[in-house]
């Protein structure tokens, strides 16, 4: 399996994450549109792995440009960077990732075309190698939050393909397992895209870690028959004070844990985290094509023209969440000090 | 719409819930074994339209019988009960309704199978009847419940493809709406079986009662917006002290309502309820076929082979519950009094 996504001479492929695992198919996109695009239509999806797209995806936009240094070419860039900024509204790696290559951009803007272009993919790749690095770090940090003979719980995908590679969430699962662990993982289907039992169970198939699917109304009751020793999901956004924005259903999850005594972490990187907000409410929820509900499996499977609400995220306020793992270590409460401290230090 | 289940010259006739709402298609049953084989199937589906339908059944099979009064017609009569009894294990009203019949069997058997035949039919019928009247007796109960412009989450189908006709859940969404109050319905879409988009939208929408269509995993998040006034649901077995066993994926609603302070009620018939259970932990929970987990809008949309968990049913405690609606009235804590008083006036 190839990475997500991968830098192929001068275009980006991506596996194509609608089709997964009925079709391993790869889409390649060869200008910033399609990479926009892709991230719309979640060809790829996943904040770290939407900010490696939108980091790559720029710089496919800057090797079309042309013109000389000057107001002429910042124009140009900024046309570039608007359409990749306003493809999702949450994932806080999407603009991390971006203003990282502004700022190089904004740095070798004078020496050049050739130079700004060497330097942002220079740039991006290294958004991409440090994600993989940090992933790592997250499952070493995290791993000793998971008991051996443990069953967790994990929402949506926040594995590999919502990455660099190996996973925020289920990086966790696999360095513990990697340390000998016997982990089993109980994946929530997450309707309405499915990403539950079409990613995480194929990731964690292909890695030969016991994997049983459920729907996402189940989750609460098999916590409470005490079957769920720890809930371990990624993240979108997470504010100042930890409020984290992440997958529609985080939140029921993390308030069934806290009844019923479970601990609820959070595993992202520190470019999830959005210290501009002091909380939570001030985080964007994407509300997405009311399609994605009306249709299962690729089926209608209600009245064609029936009124949906289709909120791609929620936000889970900071005191349902036991810890936050980041690259930096686990982080626990009170988030306004343990974060802003992991996040000083990098 | 004909009713969900209408007998009709020595057969039963059914809605198939399995195909609504793309197809409107009806299912004759002229056999207990088609009955038995349509409630496992879930042709129909919802705890008192079970008990008609395995009345009927029984109707169906003791028509086919011969002989004379005495033990081989009894043990004939056994067999038919028991594989209707077999089909499925949660909700009270199968069984409730199949022991109305045997008493009348035991009643009448020994008058011969003419008189058994003719008392069972009518014993059927009235079940049904009762069904209905019991249905507008909650549905007049349960209105003052619901304020004007509320929005109400329910989850499953309890409304008149449950039932005789009307509904419980539903039907106190009907009473409210036909008392001219604006009612709004979010309807949770229920995983894996999708009774809530397929049938609760279908139901509403010839009603004319606003609807709203959301996955599971978002009604929390709509009650921590402070958009959900109430959540009504249906049940498939009320144990003595009030824990209630319904559709996977009540009890996380029942404790996100909690959470949110939204008060959360059940709607069911008295024959819902079984005393004979001091609290829900006797309650047996159906696990169904894991291809309904599988797949999704008839499609396989995960690994083939993945392990999965399908229970059909969960267990709310009684602590989660506000009120518990019947046909007797509306039943506050603590249940074990309030419900024992209300059964037994019937």
């Amino acid at each position: 399996m190839l990475p997500a996504i991968a830098w192929q001479g001068r275009s980006v492929v991506m596996i194509d994450q609608r089709k997964l695992p009925a079709q391993e198919t790869y889409v390649r996109c060869r200008t910033y549109i399609q990479v926009a695009q892709a991230i719309e239509k979640m060809v790829v999806r996943g904040a770290p792995a939407i900010g490696i797209a939108a980091a790559y995806g720029l710089v496919l936009g800057v090797m079309a440009l042309s013109g000389e240094p000057g107001p002429s070419l910042d124009r140009d860039f900024e046309k570039v960077y608007k359409r990749l900024e306003r493809t999702r509204p949450t994932a806080r790696n999407l603009f991390w990732a971006l203003e990282r290559m502004k700022a190089v951009y904004e740095r070798t803007r004078m020496r050049g075309l050739r130079a700004v272009r060497a330097a942002l993919l220079e740039e991006a790749k290294a958004i991409e190698r440090e994600d993989a690095e940090t992933n790592r770090a997250i499952g070493r940090h995290g791993r000793a939050l998971l008991g051996d003979g443990m069953t967790v719980l994990t929402h949506c995908n926040a594995g590999a393909l919502a990455t660099a590679g190996y996973g925020t969430a289920l990086g966790i699962v696999r360095a513990a397992a990697a340390a000998g662990k016997r982990i089993r993982v109980f994946a929530g289907e997450t309707r309405p895209f499915l990403q539950g039992a079409r990613l995480t169970v194929w990731e964690l198939d292909r890695d030969g870690i016991p994997v049983v699917l459920i729907t996402d109304g189940m989750a609460g009751w098999f916590m409470r028959r005490g079957e769920v020793g720890a809930v371990v999901v990624g993240a979108d956004r997470i504010a100042a004070n930890g409020d984290t924005a992440n997958k529609i259903g985080t939140y029921s999850l993390a308030v069934l844990a806290k009844e019923n005594g479970v601990p609820f972490y959070v595993a992202a990187p520190t470019s999830t985290i959005d210290l501009s907000l002091a909380d939570g409410g001030g985080i964007p929820i994407e509300e997405r094509n009311p399609d994605e509900v009306r249709q299962a499996g690729g089926r209608l499977v209600t009245a064609p023209g029936v009124e949906v609400r289709n909120p791609a995220f929620d936000v889970t306020p900071a005191a349902y969440i036991t810890a936050i793992v980041t690259e930096r270590g686990v982080h626990r409460p009170p988030y306004e000090k343990s974060l802003e401290a992991g996040t000083r230090e990098s």
